[in-house]
């Protein structure tokens, strides 16, 4: 019986395999010829019985499982001044972006994180009424991709601290990062508060903006507290604005978003968490916190992006994402 | 920032913990004692460089990619006549069943996948109506634990292909298992193909049918093919019977989902993929393929169960998982 085919599988992906075969073959030569290079492994990488290179992701922040992805071919590896940056091939996922650790992105899966993130806050608005958005994070230019669909915005600014991130994605990621291609895009390279302190002060709004942000390790530690979102509400337009945070998984961290919720609460009206399927963040699954001063849970929008355009956001899709099961619901929302 | 806090951590765990640590205990004293233990650790399962156990879940069936879990205590380890079984606790999923190198229960987020599987078919029977269930396979007891949830139903039958499974999870998974204790159930232990024949013989007809089987290799191979949902559609109740399929993960196995899909519908009228959220399935992520004579996306029954009994499944997510990625929708359903 067939096993194959994955409806999310890009045309990308038999070049991968090829460039992938390739380095293979180089890397088994390399490895009998001058077996040190083994010691200069990247972290989180390890070779199996068989002598075949995987990524194995490994942390704190989800103590006691792993998932893995099997390498065909290290494309980079390297360290900015702020984190670990690892890109390698894939037979499964094609290509993928770890930071510190932990996956970010695969051509593979990455359509159902940025397109909920971009497409849910921009649902939100009616037609033609977002003149201006902001994405924090998202150095791999995915959710950029996305809002670059509507042709009403004007400006897409994006802040991203790790300017690595940004060059690298560009470089390596190009699936991902065309969104940095488009002539709206304003890029910041600088810290996600102090970016906001400035917004403040110079009195600038946006009708969308999505903070996507790693998890609360490493750079984006600081940024994913209660001061943070309280200087982020400040630059929502309050009328008809809509933010979209990164929140997290609710399988591994219900308290942590149980905080953000709450603190969100108390700067805008209407708050809920999205969930997202994607099968290599940890657990297979993520949130997406929205919120806004309209109600959230029904797209507001007709038109403005082609449906043709989405490969797995859809109206019907944005109201479901909001219904979580039970004792989740719970635990999010309950007293 | 507190990373602590999973809605779905049963009281049973901080009992496995304590377990689990006098069992780590004892396995890495009898380590350095004596050696050659390790080679006789069961398949799938080795240490990592500070000596912890985990159970890695590699397959031809996920190609490329492999989940891990850390384990505090080997609890059982065997092969029956039809498979390899491996019951161990571990610190985040709680108490682990294995069969065949493949996770089937973790007492964790099993309640998802049962639920769904159970919850689902009985809300597309008014209340009061569902006389005679069929569990195939689902030798845990789960399923049976969420249908003994309705009072009307009067006889549940399962048949489970290896008794060992049904010993073992009577043995070592209790809170699963306790769906054996009710007096409506009536075990039959054999091959799903000459079970489902004989209740064609002899004209026994089921309201509902839950067919929770594991990946088509190994013992549930022959029983996943079109033959297989011939006899399966031979003993749902025609005019309001349902049936509800362990339909396989998007991410993995779309061409296989179709194909039951496309058999589905030469069967039932109404045919829908419902998803799961659930980590320890391969990319978080398992189908429930519903089938009837009646619509299945939304819930005709009222009352019959009370809602205070479901942790996962609610009327709404009972529509909510029918809504699935575009591109999942197009490859599921379309031209």
């Amino acid at each position: 019986m067939s096993s194959g085919g994955c409806p999310f599988a890009g045309v990308g992906i038999s070049l991968f395999a090829a460039l992938a075969g390739l380095g293979t073959i180089l890397m088994n030569t390399k490895r009998f010829m001058r077996q040190p290079l083994e010691v200069r492994l990247p972290a989180g990488v390890d070779r199996d019985e068989e002598g075949k290179l995987w990524f194995r992701e490994i942390s704190e922040f989800w103590k006691g499982q792993c998932f893995s992805i099997r390498i065909e071919k290290i494309v980079y590896s390297g360290k900015s001044q702020l984190q670990e940056i690892l890109i390698f091939d894939s037979e499964k996922y094609g290509r993928v972006l770890v930071l510190d650790g932990a996956i970010q992105v695969t051509t593979l899966d990455e359509v159902a994180y940025q397109e909920v993130m971009a497409h849910t806050p921009m649902h939100l608005i009616n037609n033609g009424e977002c003149k201006r958005a902001l994405v924090i994070g998202g150095g791999d230019g995915g959710v950029l991709r996305e809002l670059a669909k509507y042709p009403e915005i004007q400006e897409i600014y994006i802040c991203e601290i790790d300017g690595d991130v940004i060059e690298l994605s560009k470089k390596y990621l190009s699936t991902t990062s065309i969104g940095y291609s488009d002539p709206r895009v304003k890029v910041f390279v600088e810290d996600g508060f102090k970016f906001l302190q400035s917004m403040i002060n110079e009195g600038i709004l946006f009708d969308v903006v999505v903070s996507d942000l790693s998890d609360p390790i490493g750079p984006a530690e600081s940024i994913f507290n209660g001061e943070f979102l309280e200087l982020l509400a400040k630059v929502v337009e309050p009328k008809n604005g809509v933010a979209a945070l990164q929140g997290e998984c609710y399988w591994l961290h219900s308290h942590l978003i149980r905080q953000l919720v709450d603190k969100s609460k108390s700067l805008f009206k209407n708050v809920s968490y999205a969930t997202i399927a994607i099968p290599t963040y940890p657990c297979g699954q993520i949130g997406c916190l929205v919120m806004s001063s309209n109600p959230v849970t029904v797209p507001r929008r007709n038109g403005g992006v082609n449906p043709g355009d989405l490969r797995y956001y859809s109206r019907e899709l944005h109201s479901a994402q909001f219904v979580l099961p039970k004792l989740v619901e719970k635990f999010v929302y309950g007293d």
